[in-house]
């Protein structure tokens, strides 16, 4: 048996009195963090819950999803985190997949309650998570002590997320407590993780590219500090007055806070380090993250079909020679391979690519934190495997000592006038323009061309610059045949809860339609 | 899919062109490391030998042995490494046991080679490791960059290791390649391994006090130095002319290099870590290596069923502020968990003994690096577990933060005028006095106490000490019943081949015969 239980009750054991978490005016203890979660699994398991039971929870970051992770695997259920920025229609399709009988929700999150009471779904139970269930954990802790995880094998699922549906539906990627808990493992490895760090949960919870952290920093006997929504000024308040000592955070996060007034002029000493993941990042907000931080900083590459990290841009030593300009190029490519994972970059053939940084492959990995697929879905699995390894879907090139940069996902490259154009590198060029505060490339159809190389902008408060002024900017950076014939100037981009742009939905506003309309 | 081919393959591909190997006059890149792994494995698989095979090595520390690990790693065999000190018709029980149809043996073991011939063994191939060997791993040098691991399970059987026989017949412990990976992705954690860290391998690499960091080490693409025997200037100077950074010595070694005349004066400045493990260490000979390397130190404790780690002595955060004699009391203590360890401190009946550094239990564990039994033995394996927790048969002391004390094996604490006495404790008291070079204690039948409290000690080069003088001296020490009740000089201790002492032997040597004698 492997239960990832055992994490937090390594840390009550090792580590008693260290603070675990701080939200708000709240901390506990290591010891507490284990007797609250134990007595929110003696509740639930006197609800009648068993082991396999799927149970969902719809919250912002706080103390109590921690000790919802934890509860859950102790009972040997499999939690489902739930993006908070879905309509109760998503959600009644996701409970409805899994099957999950219990709801724990936060309080705001009424209507969808409602929602699901009056759908037909197989909720059973919804529970408000916050100040009414103290008196139940109050209850149930003084039985919390004898409290023992029930008997699980490494590969019951103890997680479920649903994937945040760029494209079709949500489909739900089965993480076992093996998955997760070799994850945590390599992550401490990688990042040198210990009970002197303090985790600062920014990005939301419901989301691996900050949930591993639950698991990792407990087990090392860390500190968990929690910010239950994202805003930039927050952020940066949390980080300086908790001495955050590194989080991962998503670029879209990263961009805001960087670009805020109140940035500079904080102390971030204790900070060593920010990744960012969850989506690709722009070289100037590096540039702007190592200002303005002061901290090391490292790209991370990931899926919530691999408990997340594929690749870490952490350099090898010989590279922490070189002069710093060179250093950030190296940190801005995505990285090479996670711990825990095999990496190949491969042609169409499932050969590897020669390592010469040019030739585009896809990657394939393999290894014990990839998942061993959808929930109920068979065909979509065996779908998403050849010959054992996971077929990302992301094109990119490899170099000679194994840092790959990805190039584009491979349903979003644009094959315009018989050449690739890889969104990326357009959208690095339009970020190096000073106006631009996001940009996302898309391609559509084109009568000429097959496809049309088409942008999507925001522009920074009080700049201006036509959509002429980016496109000759972009041709002083990379070839004319890259740059975009039209511009679209938006408000803001699409996003899916978890901060990926939804080109999609671009391509269908600004494609087809207007094409329509031109 | 997970075979432990992928920390070889990783380093190869992150690291080509770093040093790994460097054995005497001999040294590889990581490129050529794989390259050799690979093409023996290619000469191995054409000499007719299958997926789950075993096939045994008999051989002193070389950069073939490091080959070998890997090789029958990527082939999906058993590798079944044999103690070097064993007697020929040890070597044949554990082939026959094992049913080994390959003998990979260096020269120099000639005569164990024809006593296999001779005897009715499975081996049919016995092979020589060395210069004789190059020429085949030439011809197969051409077919190594294509090289690809068969397809095997993470549970598959990689190592079968013979307890080294203390006590009764040895049984093969079946380490699987997740045991493995698992166990060295917990010691990069643990340990902070890196690209930086040159490992001296100076303990035998058929004992996994050593060998875990063959798979470590390079998994992170550090380096490897061999020596091929041990003897303690060797050892010494190794250490200081490769600028080893980290290495694990057995007490019974680091006893003798501290104590070596040419120990000081070197220097050791690289060199960030000794840990030592195999066998209980003395307090003393700790100071003495603090002393004489200036390096920080840390006690494993582990077993060849654990792949073998157990517990580390690293020091708590918080302990690390305390005054140096304080740490050092720490650093002395058995240790807390490994990262990938579950550990429990039970009495007779199960239950977790309080953790008050007095009460004494036996050490129960658990965890993805525990072996799953004993090769061809079900009863012995299932009485090696309980309600799946293996019982190490070591008793021990628990503190408040998880830190054991072994206080004795079960088997030999001594039972003396109704009191427990456990024999570490006096082996420390006898170890303070500057005459002792080496100590064991043991208990004999006595017809008043049940049992008496025994010693066979090893004074040092000129110096002097009576029987008389060593019992007054721990009664100084010690409570007086647990000071030896008579002491038997000797010039060396009876030992295994990886360096415990074998107290059955002395009981034997000592117990019965005297007292019949007396």
């Amino acid at each position: 048996m492997s239960n990832l239980w055992s994490s937090l009750e390594r840390a009550a054991r090792l580590h008693p009195d260290a603070i675990a978490v701080v939200d708000g005016a709240r901390s506990y203890t290591y010891r507490e963090f284990r007797a609250r979660a134990a007595a929110l699994a003696l509740w639930l398991d006197n609800e009648g819950v068993k082991r396999g039971d799927r149970i969902s929870i719809l919250s912002w970051n706080s103390h109590y999803y921690l000790e919802c992770y934890f509860a859950a695997a102790g009972l040997g259920l499999v939690l489902n985190p739930l993006n908070t920025r879905l309509h109760a229609r998503e959600i009644e399709d996701i409970v409805r997949d899994c099957g999950a009988r219990v709801l724990l929700a936060q309080a705001g999150f009424e209507s969808i309650e409602r929602a699901l009471k009056e759908a037909d779904t197989p909720v059973r139970l919804v529970a408000r998570l916050g100040e009414s269930l103290e008196p139940a954990l109050q209850h149930w802790r003084s039985g919390s002590d004898a409290f023992v995880p029930i008997e699980t094998d490494a590969d019951d699922v103890a997680q479920l997320y649903y994937t945040s549906g760029t494209t079709g539906v949500a489909k739900g990627v089965m993480l076992s407590h093996r998955n997760v808990l070799v994850h945590a493992q390599g992550a401490i490895a990688e990042l040198g993780l210990s009970e002197r760090d303090t985790w600062a949960h920014i990005a939301p919870l419901f989301h691996l590219a900050d949930a591993w952290a639950t698991f990792a920093i407990t087990h090392v006997g860390g500190r968990h500090v929690v910010l239950p929504k994202f805003e930039a000024e927050g952020a940066l308040t949390l980080i300086e007055a908790s001495r955050t000592t590194i989080t991962n955070l998503i670029p879209t996060m990263l961009n805001l806070m960087v670009k805020h007034p109140s940035a500079s002029g904080r102390d971030f000493r204790a900070l060593r380090l920010i990744l960012s993941g969850g989506a690709p990042i722009a070289p100037d907000v590096v540039r702007a993250i190592l200002a303005v931080f002061g901290c090391d900083y490292v790209q991370t590459y990931g899926m919530t079909e691999t408990s997340p990290y594929l690749t870490l841009s952490l350099l090898h030593e010989h590279l922490k020679t070189l002069p710093p300009e060179e250093q950030l190029a190296y940190k801005c490519k995505t990285g090479r391979a996670f711990t825990t994972i095999e990496l190949r970059v491969v042609d169409e053939q499932g050969r590897d690519v020669p390592r010469d940084e040019r030739t585009v492959g896809e990657i394939r990995v393999r290894g014990e934190t990839v998942t061993r697929g959808y929930w109920n879905r068979p065909d979509e699995t065996a779908r998403a495997f050849e010959d054992g390894w996971l077929k990302t879907g992301d094109l990119a090139v490899i170099d000679a000592e194994g840092y790959v940069t990805i190039v584009d996902r491979a349903k979003d490259m644009i094959l315009s006038g018989g050449e690739n154009v890889y969104s990326t590198e357009v959208e690095n060029a339009l970020y190096a323009h000073p106006a631009v505060l996001e940009a996302a490339v898309f391609g559509v159809p084109d009568e000429r061309l097959g496809e049309a190389v088409r942008a999507a902008v925001v522009l920074r408060a009080e700049t201006h610059a036509s959509a002429a002024d980016l496109i000759a900017f972009c041709r002083t950076q990379i070839a004319a045949y890259k740059a975009p014939r039209a511009i679209d100037f938006v408000a803001e981009l699409p996003r899916t809860g978890s901060g990926k742009i939804q080109k999609r939905a671009l391509r269908e506003a600004f494609g087809r339609g207007r094409e329509r309309a031109l």
